[in-house]
């Protein structure tokens, strides 16, 4: 089989190991609150190529982490990305209507129960990384809080979406662009890679090498999506498609070029295989990804 | 002095002290995300009673705590409190253009900067309870996350603003809005009184202690509140009021009457200085503050 063959098999087998797990972490709806619970579930479960839970496991596997406490982990940053696309395609933000080829949360349910899921969804994320489950050690734990907690705030995640908003319209630098992608879906990206590390206690090389990796992986992937978003029909990618251009996006796309932009997504996926130089034959799966996301078709 | 004197002094010195926390821990507002941390730093500083501050400052000190350590998670449930105000006050959730006597976060910011300010103030609470100058012992910060994820997800403050939209134009029980409440106001009073004994390692007896403390405080809180929208001015209380009657909130007081509501508030806020018996003279602002909430006009 291929690199690309155990890669697929590896991504759906991850896929339903965080899917259990995501079942088991998020509250059951229950009593009269049961509405939100159901949004945060709509929201989080049965859908997503599940990437950043992907790097979570196969980062913990270097180290031979327990899977159940990688899985924890791995949970929690997919609630986080949930969270960030609920609010993301509200109204008063991108107003998507789609999200994973079914109506966006704020559609399916409404816009006040769509923000409420996900600040809780956030809240959870959070909450389960500091749980005794999560890791042997308290200190571990709150390491991953606080890398969570610095991937997706105002200096993070957040504050790149802040940018996006504020740049509509607005013509940006290449180097604007790529500060703005490294925050709004760069850092958490990283943050999967580096995961893995914490609840490993990998050494400082070690760690630095993972994020290495997960920065450039991540900043490879945006550049794939906003190619997606000029190259493919939204019925193949399952999201609208075409929006950054109907929306006056700058993209890095449409500064290079359809051929640079390809050409710096292949460089920066070669750049991030090359960072796991020091691991051995339990990276090949990390590998494999770097060349996947900037061939994926959806 | 009175108690009551006593009281305003110490709530306006920790007022004043957690301000400055506050400020010492919110991000400052650089770079071309700027315009989140603006708003985050609007919500934020320079209002409220900081009720839930105090909590944290008056229980810690109980058990001698570092004051720059208590400091820190009391601007951290000021941080969540600031957030949940700012979704709450959005157009799709309550629909709040005043709160504490200025524009609400949306209207002097815009919608999207204020579902993101709010965003990242969740994340930053958590963040900062996980950050080593938080507490010395890692269960102990890993508890404060917890305990703060407990009070203000899906299963407690944010879970009650489900119901509480939910319930408009509904005919609920006595005892469905006292559920209401205990989510949507009283779990982060009563994580805020139980916080000063997660950070001073209480024994069980006493944590409990100040967690029935501060669930009495927050039932009497939430009760007083209530008689204050039917009773006072808007102009009196820096906030809109009569909004409960006008949205077709049932409350306890429009179940109950002003006579018998405001007798059941006083025998909670009677109840929960009980609580303290076991307690020392330190514990005398924490009485003072149950007699407070139910005495207040604004």
């Amino acid at each position: 089989m291929t690199e690309m063959t155990l890669l697929a098999e590896a991504l759906a087998g991850i896929a339903a190991e965080v899917e259990l797990a995501l079942d088991e972490l998020l509250p059951l709806p229950e009593g009269p609150e049961a509405r939100v619970v159901e949004a945060m579930r709509y929201a989080a479960l049965g859908g997503g190529k599940r990437m950043r839970a992907f790097l979570v496991m196969e980062t913990a596997r270097l180290f031979g982490v327990d899977r159940r406490c990688a899985a924890r982990v791995a949970a929690s940053v997919e609630m986080l990305h949930a969270y960030s696309l609920v609010h993301d395609d509200l109204p008063a933000m991108d107003d998507d209507d789609m999200r994973r080829g079914k109506p966006s949360t704020h559609k399916a349910f409404d816009e006040a129960t769509a923000i409420l899921a996900g600040d809780a969804l956030l809240t959870r994320a959070m909450e389960l990384l500091a749980e005794p489950d999560t890791h042997d050690s308290a200190e571990a734990r709150c390491e991953l809080v606080m890398a969570l907690g610095h991937a997706s705030g105002a200096r993070g995640m957040v504050g790149g979406q802040m940018i996006d908003i504020l740049a509509e319209g607005e013509t940006l630098t290449a180097e604007q662009i790529g500060r703005l992608q490294a925050l709004k879906t760069g850092r958490l990206i990283q943050y999967s890679a580096e995961a893995g590390g914490i609840l490993g206690r990998a050494n400082l090389h070690q760690r630095h090498a993972l994020m290495a990796y997960g920065r450039d992986v991540g900043a490879a992937f945006q550049i794939a999506d906003d190619l997606l978003d000029v190259e493919v029909s939204s019925e193949e990618a399952g999201k609208a498609t075409g929006k950054d251009a109907a929306a006056g996006k700058a993209t890095l796309v449409s500064i290079l070029g359809i051929d640079r932009a390809r050409a710096q997504a292949e460089a920066l996926s070669a750049q991030a295989v090359h960072h796991l130089d020091s691991f051995d034959d339990k990276a090949s799966h990390l590998r494999a990804l770097a060349a996947f996301v900037v061939a994926r078709r959806s």
